[in-house]
């Protein structure tokens, strides 16, 4: 059993900590938080032991009726591994204390990949990081994670000659209430490549790539044009079937109706996933374009989700003998990521053409 | 002196209106208008006979304190040419009163390509229109005409092998309370490619280009990411010259630090622009990249207003002997389409180093 530290309780944190507690091979050892918080006062409601960043502070969280279990040392002390869910640029800062307790750590894609040993994505380079001595590795982004999910797969398909997306970002998370903007669509950057492309190739480090991003006023989920150049011909309906035997792929049926990524909040919602989460890329179906080498389609990415199962696979990478397909199944299986697992729902991807076509 | 009738009054008629009064070979014969509204009483005060187009409806006019000089079959009557500004598909309805009294029509791009002679930008195709015998003949829409107006120049100094672009779409005008999203980032169309692309083509046959929509919760402005493969090599600063010397492209200086459509608003409305419109399509310097024959830059495009200097030279091509280049000169000159144009903001689109870098 993997004595699981998690440093960072906010969006990330909290939903790391909640995928490694159902895990049947790990436990949270406890989470780290700087400040007492309605999330603080929930981590203790669920037993995770509370930690407090800095010791100073520790006083605070008994203010708040909050039990504290020790500092950012003694939680570190009580790990296998961490899992630093802190904002960007404090997980490098932290790196010195976990290299002390000679704790290996994961970070998220805030961090710079310059500060780490290596950077990860189950589907492209779990195995890679598994064989290497890398201790300290950084999970990339959510939109990079996106990105190379169907990136890797379709390049082992059809050889990615070049891939072109614009990444149409959230402003900023629901809860995040100080950000914008307000009715307007921004370049940004406005420069020419955005750090996404570079940021595949940490984990793709072959599959050429030019991004541009764009932020808008919407909080729920980011959406991607993707246009990928083959360097075989192919077809739409052999694209749509690699990318349905993905395991963390959503090949969005075009029964379904579903418009964008409210609907796909609300799915996930209905469907009983906690916070109303979506780990999966979604796809729309209907979206999924071949002329020639060109490749088209839509993707929805949920900022504050589509990491957490990489963090879980990560764990095992680091620290166990678990091979990448074993630990996507067993993460996958024990947080409930099964969106187009069922036989209904992953027809549309591989045929099924009464439902979307007159031609059966 | 060419009389011009404008048939539908709102966000693009109303502009329209105002750009004819203010040509040198141009007078309003007068507006024709469903219903009365404050654009109407409006149109009154400045003078343009204000016509009902149902004569039935004529009393709620003068009810409102309107005078009305008569119905749309009156206003024709008064027209060398009519510049029909209705909403989506009541164009096609209308060609027939236009017919009837033999008079060169022109529609906006709402209307469908089939039902027309031709369809118009003036930097694609003002000649071949000029030349040919349609009477009848669309206007495309704000974002094919943005589009054209940068696909024709980058194709003739570096032939395009292939043009994608991503169009972040405002979800309504300011005025379209009823349109949304509320806080969604939507494919739209879902289907790939959306409709723009063919649109193009109406002008420019024989550029290929795939095009992908999306809709967002802003008003201001529509967003391009543009992706051009060229036949040939180049860099950016030639490709910079290149957008920078065409009338209608503005190229966003860095040092304006214009980050978006609210901006390039705040700018045209400084600038004492009526109504704050940007006619010129907005291709921000910075992001402007070449690498190989792969080019990328964001423009917006202002939704309102961008088709209106083009229905003043489809006026003239149809109407006229005056060439292409002298009627855009006219017609820019006559309104103020003039951002880019000083040699302090043509230049950093043409070098002036020292501004955007210490290389000087």
């Amino acid at each position: 059993m993997l004595h699981v530290g998690v440093t960072g309780y906010g969006t990330i944190g909290k939903r790391v900590a909640d995928a490694v507690a159902v895990q049947p091979d790990m436990t949270v050892a406890g989470v780290a938080k700087t400040t007492p918080n309605f999330e603080a006062e929930r981590a203790h409601e669920l037993g995770y032991p509370v930690h407090a960043v800095l010791g100073e502070r520790l006083p605070d969280f008994e203010d708040a009726g909050i039990p504290v279990a020790g500092d950012l040392d003694d939680l570190v002390a009580a790990s296998d591994v961490v899992v630093d869910c802190t904002p960007a640029g404090v997980g490098a800062q932290n790196r010195a204390v976990y290299e002390a307790h000679d704790t290996p750590a994961l970070y998220q894609g805030g961090e710079d990949a310059d500060d780490v040993d290596a950077s990860f994505n189950a589907r492209a380079n779990y195995e890679a990081i598994a064989e290497s001595d890398a201790e300290h590795v950084r999970v990339v982004s959510c939109n990079t994670t996106g990105l190379s999910r169907v990136l890797a797969p379709l390049d082992e398909a059809y050889g990615v000659e070049k891939a072109r997306a614009t990444l149409v970002r959230r402003g900023g998370d629901p809860g995040q209430t100080d950000r914008g903007p307000i009715n307007d669509i921004l370049p940004d950057p406005v420069t020419v490549p955005s750090h996404h492309g570079p940021d595949v190739n940490t984990v793709l480090p072959d599959v050429a790539i030019d991004t541009m991003g764009v932020t808008v006023p919407a909080t729920l989920m980011h959406l991607h044009t993707v246009n990928v150049t083959f360097e075989t011909e192919t077809d739409a309906e052999a694209v749509k079937e690699t990318l349905g035997n993905e395991a963390r792929v959503f090949v969005v049926p075009e029964y379904a109706r579903v418009e964008g990524p409210a609907h796909l909040k609300e799915y996930a919602q209905d469907a009983g996933r906690p916070r109303g989460d979506v780990w999966e890329n979604c796809v729309w179906e209907a979206s999924v374009s071949v002329e020639g080498r060109d490749c088209y389609f839509f993707q929805a990415i949920h900022q504050e989700s589509d990491v957490v199962p990489e963090n879980v696979d990560a764990i095992r990478a680091l620290c166990t003998d678990v091979d990448a397909a074993e630990s996507v199944a067993r993460t996958n299986a024990a947080i409930g990521l099964d969106f187009g697992d069922s036989e209904s729902e992953r027809t549309p991807a591989g045929g099924d053409g009464a439902r979307i076509s007159a031609d059966d």
